[in-house]
């Protein structure tokens, strides 16, 4: 049998994962390579600290060129996350020549064109199934299972943290600060939550599937991205109300060609596939031209989750090496990826959700209206509510499906309305007859 | 650019599908192999029969040699469908040496242990992601993606007709027979519904699930199954009372390592991600060790969605093809089957949904609830209703969760009773907890 070394860089939750991984699968593992995988190296900060896992003490270095210059080590494993200097490693490893596997979002979303231009010149493969929707399988699914398909639009639940307090929302009525605090206390969410409920992580996440979806690399800072924040109690009762559940979606879609890339709080149909998401969960829903509807749904986050989508990686690139080392480098790595700026959003048309803040103020409802109008904004549906006495008026606006680029102007013209006491707030609403 | 020649075995459905997904999507699929795939010879019975899809007449034979004896032909696609001639001709194949790629689930089902025994005996593939699930890549996720992995269960929808016809009847409040009606005229229903909503067609797909999952292969004949047939409007309307709804569920997991296969009628609760699987649609949910939950969803049917997947079985041989062309056959080829007897089911716990049918007599009610004391059976909440003048009263029981051998006693008794009008109706109940 064949022997494969490999070399991991970090060995926190993910890393101790994936050795625990490689090891009890060992049997299977080798059955489907007909080739034995080693953890020859292990770059860690401090060797004496003691782990969720046991590793030979000989294996860990503290010099991360007793990794990258091994000449027995072809698959450079990154775990250590972040930018740098994650992205320097990543990029000697495919110098000297060896295959990358990494579940580094922000890396691959901030330096893939550097990245993955660089293996492609070597002819390396560089796998990132652990970086979206942590353990499902939906890179893979978009890459092969669909490689006979053409993916049309991609709808994702891909930020569990967000997902987790819209849940808890939705389940026990809390208000938002409580949810976050109580995703918190679990372990669902960071000290500093920023980048999950402001929505920048789902958009790394979206950035990456538009790319395996769509050849296109799209900066992500040029992503439409809308957090989770401001939702308050009442839209989630709203929600309820009107037979939907609050999401935080990350949709991509094709115009023209180019791709469409927007995350936001959304009004979800209560029957619909994606409302039945629940706590940290994330799902990927595609439509493709042949196949039609798919969706991939799991767990997105987590030592073991991450861990099996690591290896399955591992398991992958040690086919690459088996099957093209003497008829060349792998397919994969020849793909050209295009950068591109993102489609505007303001085309998009859908029906929104507003929540205008006034007080009892007669004619407020009228002029709020007469403005929609004259921005070719139709409503659907109205509803007024007192939830407190004292408080300002809650009206309720169900918009019919209207292009953002109206409902926006719109909105800044109402949040010019002396008589409002908050700026309007708009959610999104997915039709029912769509993705069911 | 290596040339790789495949036959095809029939030219329905889904046979013009695969001609033009690989004609739409050479591009990919070349870029993806560094290979080209060429149709070199297809069987149909007519060549002179108009079809969806134009091929060069040249490629079309009547004679099944001109394929299985073409040496040029390195894999041949078998979509003729039922028992024989397919058996016949899939191991003539192997025997001359060809992969196999087929959608066929009743054949892999009844002749699986033949059919994987002569290719791991001469080092082929056989292919099949088409015959479970349609187009979801379901299968390759069991097998590639959970390389890593330990499968501990799987449930799941895996027959459209039944979903669309239970689904019907929940959102129109159709009968069975009206609903059933409906899927045929709609196309989703065969004119001999049988096997689908029998429950057969689920248990093939489950023997087949069950055989990638567990690496066990059961007799389908030996699966637990219960059909749709008896599903009432009454049971629909409960069910939706009670804040479930209806499917049919193929349900495997392993007790002491042995598979424990089922496919029966079950509540599912609202907020389950499996309540969200509308139409015709699949969905097949997965728990295993190191990922926990896991769910893959799409079509089940139809020439697009089974084209797309037996086309992606053929990349997935042409790599193996082209991999192991010097170093010896795939890998899989060596997988060892053992063929199982499936776990008893007696002693599987669950709530269970009871109709007991009555005319008005006392006492029933104290005999009936005696006699499922007796039997160990709690009940957890009961509700007697008339739904139609005139009619006898139609009595619902919720048990607590009781072990099936338990329950089965209990209701065989019950049965003898001569006050009861009709046999007892039984419904499973999936617990709230499990699968979100």
């Amino acid at each position: 049998m064949r022997d494969i070394y490999i070399g991991l860089l970090g060995l926190g939750n993910v890393g101790a994962g994936v050795v625990r991984i490689l090891r009890e699968n060992r049997e299977s593992i080798e059955a489907r390579l007909s080739a034995s995988v080693h953890v020859k190296r292990i770059l860690v900060r401090d060797p004496s600290r003691s782990r969720d896992v046991q590793v030979d003490p000989g294996v860990l270095t503290t010099e991360v060129s007793e990794v990258l210059e091994d000449p027995d080590v072809r698959v450079v494993v990154e775990l250590i996350g972040g930018l740098e200097p994650a992205r320097s490693y990543v990029l000697q490893a495919l110098a000297r020549g060896k295959h990358v596997v990494t579940a580094n979002k922000a890396l691959l979303a901030e330096h893939g064109e550097e990245i993955f231009g660089e293996a492609r010149r070597r002819g390396l493969s560089v796998y990132f199934e652990g970086s979206v929707a942590g353990g499902i399988p939906v890179l893979r699914a978009l890459r092969e299972g669909l490689a006979s398909d053409r993916i049309e639009s991609i709808v994702g639940i891909v930020n569990g943290t967000a997902n987790f307090i819209l849940d808890a929302m939705t389940r026990t009525g809390a208000s938002y600060a409580d949810a976050l605090r109580d995703a918190q206390k679990a372990g669902f969410a960071e000290a500093d939550p920023h980048l999950d409920v402001g929505g920048g992580d789902a958009a790394h996440k979206l950035a990456l599937l538009s790319l395996v979806s769509f050849g296109r690399r799209v900066d992500p800072k040029l992503i439409s991205t809308e957090g989770i924040t401001g939702i308050t109690r009442f839209d989630i009762q709203m929600a309820t109300e009107l037979g939907y559940v609050v999401k935080s979606l990350a949709v991509a879609d094709l115009i023209d060609g180019v791709p469409c890339l927007r995350v936001h709080p959304t009004f979800v149909p209560c029957d619909h596939v994606l409302a039945g998401v629940h706590g940290a969960y994330n799902a990927v829903a595609v439509q493709s031209r042949a196949l039609g509807r798919s969706l991939y749904y799991g767990q997105g986050a987590g030592m073991m989750p991450t861990g099996v989508a690591v290896v399955s990686d591992i398991i992958e690139v040690c086919r690459d090496i088996l099957s093209f080392a003497e008829s060349g480098p792998p397919p994969e790595a020849f793909e050209q990826i295009e950068s591109v700026t993102p489609a505007p959003v303001g085309d998009l048309m859908c029906e929104n959700y507003l929540c205008v803040y006034a007080p009892n103020v007669p004619g407020v409802l009228g002029r709020v209206s007469s403005c929609l109008g004259a921005h070719g904004v139709s409503i659907k549906r109205m509803k007024q509510e007192t939830p407190d006495p004292g408080r300002p008026i809650e009206m309720v606006i169900i918009t019919e499906a209207v292009a953002e680029s109206n409902l926006r102007a719109a909105m800044t013209e109402i949040d010019t309305f002396d008589e409002l006491t908050r700026p309007t707030h708009r959610i999104r609403m997915l039709p029912r007859e769509a993705v069911s």
